[in-house]
């Protein structure tokens, strides 16, 4: 069956380098995931979507896993506003997994405030409690290397740790959470170029690679005693992400009326 | 009855500021907790002890609550090697609590590589997984404005956030934690001096007096069903503990024997 890509693949405002990881992150994606996924159910007008006075503009969307995923729904998201000093363009995957296996969600953010300046994250997001699953934690963080990721973007130039203001979002997130602020200074638009290109790309899909062969992709299922657990705490996390994240900024960018909308469709994709 | 004052408060070793600072919260915690706890049950081999060539000289000593006490016990330690470059200064606090409260643990480390440098960790350890319990999260961590305090320090000349090595420590750690390098350059004795005696001191003071107030001395009680996770919970990182920090590094600084009674007495005390 032929669909139309979706809007959401666009990206007409993105800086170019950031754009093209965004290609290559979805299309890598869409590559191992998408035959196992349902064609998007989101409307039209959360597809695309932009503000009264047309300053701001996004487009959402969510797949569900089919029958038989772990896949409970793969987010994929771009927003962008006009700002008096300049534009910010937020770009979000959000790859989380159903209760069939225990496996980490996966979680990329980047949040690009101008051409010089960048906060992002990149995160396998725990799905228990890490101090009481020692072996959870080796599976997913220690045997997969993912510190020397974390350690190899963070000891470049211009890149600092980041911390949400949240509490909350500290806490879901893993100790091998990729958080950083990347700031190249006024004239620094060839540095953040290059950064993009170059080391921040290839982190970026190392984590995805990673996330789908140990965890979208692994057979390994779940404990069914576990699996109410896992639900709550899943649950959990999507209420707070939505209400911390989402529900927080949207109205900022897009009026009351089509932050409605938006957070509507993400809360009926959620099941929250 | 009379006590002899315990080794564990003479520092003989420790650099002037961070001496001062050390005796004023053990007097602190002394002066609230100390008639709910039971005499020291520590060894005179533990409470005082050095390695066969008279290089690293330590001291350690734990007290356990009383009945009817939350706390579990009360551990105090200090540690000093000479080193070709130097001498290496550690002192450490830890304040468990058991299982009749869910109220967070207190840690608190020093780690004075020179008089110049210092790495430092100052938490109230979580009992329970943030994620699933935001209400514990709130409780202990957002209204007691743990993070002003955490970025009061964080933001001093010299002062880096510090990551460590152990993804099981990171895990166990808060979101609010300070975990900080201070360093403050070849000649910068007198701004070591400065900064523990006046910000690193008071945050210090101000978070011990949250753990008293809100932890060690509230009557809260937690859930008879929760107790068991608790008590695992617990155990874990007691035996963790052990297995990264002290175990890796005491058998260096002092020895096999001297670092197996050391650990003995901690595992004793530990009931593990």
């Amino acid at each position: 069956m032929h669909r139309d890509p979706s809007p959401v693949l666009e990206f007409p405002y993105l800086p170019a380098p950031h754009r093209e990881l965004m290609v290559s992150l979805l299309s890598t994606l869409d590559a191992r995931l998408g035959s196992h996924l349902l064609p998007s159910s989101v409307p039209a007008d959360v597809l695309s979507f932009h503000n009264d006075s047309a300053t701001s503009f996004g487009s959402l969307d969510i797949r569900s896993g089919g029958h038989d995923s772990p896949v409970d729904f793969i987010l994929e998201s771009w927003l962008h506003c006009k700002l008096p000093t300049g534009a910010l363009n937020i770009t979000t995957i959000f790859g989380f997994l159903n209760a069939s296996t225990e496996a980490p969600h996966l979680l990329m953010e980047f949040i690009q405030g101008s051409p010089t300046s960048l906060i992002l994250f990149i995160d396998l997001l725990p799905r228990k409690d890490l101090v009481l699953h020692p072996q959870y934690l080796a599976e997913f963080y220690q045997d997969t290397h993912l510190e020397k990721l974390r350690q190899e973007l963070e000891n470049e130039r211009y890149v600092q740790p980041y911390r949400s203001s949240s509490l909350y979002i500290r806490s879901v997130l893993s100790p091998t959470a990729i958080a950083v602020n990347i700031n190249c200074g006024a004239d620094g638009e060839n540095f953040m170029e290059e950064i993009m290109r170059a080391q921040l790309s290839s982190v970026a899909k190392e984590v995805l690679q990673i996330w789908l062969d140990k965890c979208a992709c692994s057979s390994a299922q779940s404990e069914a005693s576990e699996r109410h657990v896992l639900v709550q705490r899943d649950n959990l996390i999507k209420n707070k992400t939505v209400e911390i994240d989402l529900a927080a900024n949207l109205p900022r960018m897009f009026g009351p009326n089509v932050a409605a909308q938006i957070v509507g469709a993400i809360q009926k994709a959620f099941r929250i």
